[in-house]
């Protein structure tokens, strides 16, 4: 598949979820083992300080993640992920990029990394984050 | 503080956050060190095969672990959290209770078991997880 | 088979690792899901301030649970092992207990507690872990 | 400090690990933010298949994470680290690097990289970890 129809493939593939729509994910680039995702700041997607919530942290994560395994390997599920919170999650907009560190026959293994981008374009890595997931 | 106490605190402090009152998260029950929250199923927070989305797993996991802290230690910061995905995370209700392991002075380590409960009231451990909070 | 059985068998499996003998694991008890290890301490297995290495931390729960799968469903592989570390490993015996949380058909979660026994025979939790292995 | 004072400190550091001895720890590179150690394989630290024991990937994983930070913060001690075994770790050496994610005042974020080296010098991924470390 050309970088092209992986975008494609992944945008239905997100589109099938329904928090995925709610969130506004949008995939933005993609290549054998590796994808980036977008997300607009949401009204109602912060935590009380007003920073991007860990469950959207870990929904790009997870989603990053689960996305990079899908073009090596086809469908996959999540076993366990985890988030690593480096700084106060706050932008306007939000670049997930997930990648494959490893993909076996039964597991992959894959990493991810949240920027957050501020009005002048300037982006900062607020957390990092591994998924394993089992080859469905 | 009595229980009552905890959880009207806790409610208002869950109420302040805008993903918190998106996801319909109820605090059920709270003492020193042990929380549980409550949601509903929401047609809005699937993944593509219909499953609770793994943002809102981490996110029950997460604001569980974080409230068990606040009974302790007040306000802290989640630098890290994990998620183990056992089994299809399927109900019409779900349930979360999170429970210190260790407060610290500058740290606290909490952990969270996820449930789904049935139509006739089962319920089933669905995810477990763990989180590492500092101290505001 | 019975408690005593699984002893025997999990004992000549630790046996069968050159790193267990040298460290000095052993299986102090045994049931289906649940195990427990004790390690006397080493002088050989500090870091620098005198606490037990995180290395024998880990080994000491990625082993505990590891075994504790083996009881439900024969041979395992680690995936995915963590440790936190709640207090300063010291003291004379470490115990430590593994547990199955949900053994699937291809991969079982497992958590274990470490526990330090100082002179006066007094335990204290000073590390926890979670384990996913995949069976063999 | 040059290159060569951080690997000196950090040798000297390593030396005073009774543990980091016995398994033959060797810091063969540092800069500010990474490092490198290398471990010949040890008879006594092999797990019941003949590779490495988990205990050591993760030994040499949170070595190799808190030199890095030692490097930026000075004394660290690690509150939680994880391991994923990405495939059968054999070899004839293992080599493991370190790099900080992020160092703030309180916390550091670190991670690894493991590779097996074999009898043609033929580096493999064999497995990646994480750290959080306190600054002390």
């Amino acid at each position: 598949m050309t970088s092209g129809d992986l975008v494609a493939a992944l945008t239905r593939l997100s589109e099938s979820a329904t928090f995925n729509r709610w969130a506004g994910f949008e995939v933005t680039a993609a290549e054998p083992g590796r994808v980036e995702l977008r997300m607009a700041t949401k009204d109602d997607g912060k935590q009380y300080a007003g920073f991007l919530h860990a469950g959207l942290l870990g929904a790009l994560i997870d989603t990053a993640c689960g996305f990079a395994a899908y073009t090596q390997v086809g469908a996959v599920l999540a076993s366990h992920f985890s988030v690593n919170c480096l700084a106060p999650a706050v932008g306007d907009v939000f670049w997930c990029t997930g990648e494959v560190v490893k993909a076996g026959k039964r597991q992959v293994f894959a990493r991810a990394e949240l920027f957050a981008e501020d009005k002048d374009g300037q982006r900062k890595l607020v957390a990092t984050g591994e998924t394993i997931l089992m080859v469905a």
